[in-house]
């Protein structure tokens, strides 16, 4: 086995320990990442907490990672030691189903192994994250980061940055689109950035006005309440990470217009009858397959957008999921993991 | 005022009295019409049982019908005595608002006209519905019935036909598309039949195996449980209209289908997280615009498609009613009112 050091939950605290751990030697379509750099998710605190499900205790959070290959197995051909590379949210999937063979493994059917907790398809263990120093993956879910990308600010593209973009792109949203981003943090940051450079006219829906220089700053033409808000919009991506009402958000659509809800509060009702009239829908995704994932990469480096990210040395993982919280991070918090050598 | 006879609610009873009704003198833009047959639909019963939120007693209902001009207001030009034309859910709209503006007058921003238990736009009267001898409509919301449409099987093309014609339309149903109607009556009927003449390939999903032979005959390539099926599908139709859980019907769609709730079941729950898993859509969508609806005829008139339906004498509308709460009915009810006169 492989060694390294990393960050584990010791149940439903933001205090995590340091501790040692293993990685498999490498299989013949594995690399070796050296973490350099681990976005930190609002779903690492809902893991934490044991909100998803699984046991919190043990677990070594973080799914938006960028790095350097430090080692490739015997049948690797596209990447080599020294390569710049991110990893998101999904390490591995069935790779025969209609999902995945359409580039969505994020929705195989059989079940996507997931970057952390999940369970490794070829020797069953469970996996550990990226807030540790190596990680090793399988050559097909690594992605080459492209020149141009500061590699901190781009981790985040590889969650938050995917969870926005699919929903937009398999809406088609483009020059005429009108979108609402609801929620200006990590997701919703990015939400505007992409919208925009996709060409769409952007507004941000928030209840916090002194974040308005900044929602134009990221290119929205305004920034409201959704109370006062008189636009229709085409999409409105909610990026909320709380559970919150969501009739006031569906009576803004338009004709055919859709309520993503991509911030995943655990508990929502949908008020179906208020669909009716305007036949407006409700949708949700959550991150990415390898087609999509791979061609955000390649926007984000034609348009140079990277996250807005506060890098903190790991060692302050607990300050950095105590404020976000708090919601007090603008807009993302990423961990340099080079003290952990 | 003009003075014809119609099927009044007593007040959540599906025993309805036979009442004299004062219509209108005509203005400018009205037609005159002389109600010949009209469908008995699930909603008609809500409001007979006040489940709508209107008083239920003293309702004339009944929203989708054929008849023939008699007379006609001074303006009209689109319009003359002995032309058969069909009305359906909606008889006015603001005419200046973006739905309006796209021919989508159901979703009127100032509230649609409905065609009983609404309020007049001028004189601010209820509206009395197609159970009836005589209907005075403005003229925009009367449709030249096509030759060769039966008069009694296309009146719930009207209602039925068109709530579930405008959700396929938005969504581009048409060859290579899956779609799977929940629930053969009314709606669903003559969604299988619109979506095959689509090019569409059609699944019926219901729990009334002894339907299997006319979903055949409709069109469709298989009858089969929700439990038991195994297709992903691009739209499901859920024609039900009763309460029931979305959970099996969303787990049935493929990547980015559309749950399209027509039925309006009163009181149901969407299970946002599961939407996540293959950016699934729930929506909603009630009857249609004069848009859809004049190209709904078409469509029907050069497929030759108009409803199964099982015609009463408008005296024998209670046991429509009664039957029609039961399911008892292959597939639609439509009045006879000739024996009003």
């Amino acid at each position: 086995m492989r060694r390294t050091t990393g960050w584990q939950s010791t149940g439903n605290s933001t205090a995590l320990e340091r501790v040692p751990i293993e990685r498999r030697e490498l299989r013949a379509d594995d690399l070796a990442v050296r973490v350099d750099h681990c976005g930190v998710c609002h779903s690492d605190l809902h893991a934490i907490h044991g909100l998803t499900g699984k046991p919190a205790a043990g677990l070594v959070p973080g799914h938006e990672f960028t790095g350097t290959v430090t080692a490739a197995g015997a049948s690797v051909t596209g990447f080599a030691p020294g390569d710049r590379v991110a990893v998101g949210t999904i390490v591995d999937s069935c790779g025969s189903c209609a999902m995945c063979a359409a580039g969505q493994e994020n929705f195989c059917y059989q079940g996507a192994t997931v970057t952390y907790g999940g369970t490794d398809r070829v020797d069953g263990t469970t996996t550990r994250g990226g807030y540790s120093r190596e990680y090793v993956v399988r050559d097909k879910f690594a992605y080459p980061l492209p020149e141009g990308l500061d590699p901190a600010a781009a981790a985040p593209l590889m969650c938050a940055g995917i969870t926005v973009w699919e929903p937009m792109r398999a809406l088609g949203i483009g020059p005429g689109s009108q979108v609402a981003v609801a929620g200006l943090g990590g997701l919703g940051h990015l939400g505007v950035k992409l919208a925009v450079a996709l060409g769409a006219e952007v507004t941000v829906l928030s209840r916090t006005p002194d974040k308005a220089a900044d929602a134009r700053e990221l290119g929205a033409k305004a920034l409201v309440a959704v109370d006062a808000a008189v636009d229709r919009f085409d999409l409105i991506l909610d990026t909320i990470a709380v559970p919150h009402d969501l009739a006031p958000l569906i009576g803004l659509l338009g004709l055919e217009g859709t309520l993503s809800v991509v911030g995943l509060p655990l508990e929502t009702k949908v008020p179906l009858m208020q669909l009716a009239y305007g036949r407006k829908s409700v949708s949700s995704s959550g991150t990415g397959g390898t087609k999509h994932t791979a061609e955000l990469l390649a926007f984000c480096a034609g348009h140079g957008i990277t996250a807005d990210v506060e890098v903190l040395p790991s060692s302050r993982v607990e300050e950095a999921l105590t404020r976000l919280e708090k919601g007090d991070v603008r807009y993302r918090f990423v961990l340099d993991l080079a003290d952990l050598d």
